[in-house]
């Protein structure tokens, strides 16, 4: 059995997802977020971000890591911002020792819900079927943890989990 | 006398100077690059930044810390990788507890050269005016020296340093 940690980067709000692995079996650990203040410098938020997820990393001592691909809009100063925040969240599971896998949104969408382009609503709904147990209360934890389940289903691809997966969506 | 740690962040080679300031007195304490593989996974390549830029605090043991604000161009993907860079420069020296300070490049070029769109060749000029022993070999180290230089000079606004300053501009 092994535990995955899925990552959605975001300045203001990192979503946090641990699930477990066994064969084609997907359990969920624990999710949430970890938030920067923003009345603090930009330093001061990025180590707010390192050190929440340095503590998840503590408390749910994943074996492997996965960090959404961020979606690149056309105001540079926000992709800039979210660069900032995805180094980070790409650097504490590097700095454990993790391999830390990406995967672009759409690539998550598409394994989790079936389609690239499905909504957060839809994210969240099927986060629930597959994760039966899972207390995700904002759409940052849930897709976080649709990046952890994604790199469950790529890092073995073509595995029993993609027919689990399969299952789940008809 | 302070020490005060410049930084001009890139994925590929990021420049970091240290001097030292008393008074109106700069002095040249250190400089380099550190390097990213680009052979590596991003999370490895960021791990390398952080590595890097720790052993140069631990061995430089500054007072303060400045980074470059990063010219934002209209590739999007080029400057979300120089964000996560810039999260890793902004990120170890508050590790280390530090304040970072951050500097548009035009400010840091105002400052040193005089003109807010002055060349790299006149940045390592004046380095060498400002810092006779630097031994300053990349224009990234230089401009790491500068953006030094500049927070020296805007930490105490309008001190003796601005004649300094002036005088070695004339």
């Amino acid at each position: 059995m092994i535990r995955i940690l899925g990552i959605d980067p975001g300045l203001r709000r990192t979503g946090w997802g641990v699930i477990a692995v066994a064969g084609s079996r997907l359990s969920f650990v624990g999710c949430g977020c970890v938030e920067s203040d923003a009345s603090l410098s930009l330093a001061g938020r990025l180590r707010q971000l390192h050190d929440g997820l340095a503590g998840v990393l503590g408390a749910w001592t994943p074996d492997e890591a996965a960090v959404e691909e961020t979606f690149v809009n056309k105001d540079a100063q926000a992709t800039l911002k979210l660069g900032h925040a995805r180094g980070i969240a790409l650097l504490v599971p590097a700095l454990a020792g993790l391999t830390v896998a990406e995967y672009a949104a759409n690539q998550v969408k598409k394994t989790v819900v079936g389609v690239g382009h499905a909504e957060k609503a839809q994210i969240a709904a099927m986060i629930r079927v597959l994760l039966p147990l899972s207390n995700a209360r904002t759409p940052d934890a849930a897709d976080a943890l649709a990046v952890a389940i994604t790199h469950a289903h790529h890092r073995k691809s073509h595995g029993l989990l993609s027919r689990t997966l399969a299952e789940a969506a008809s």
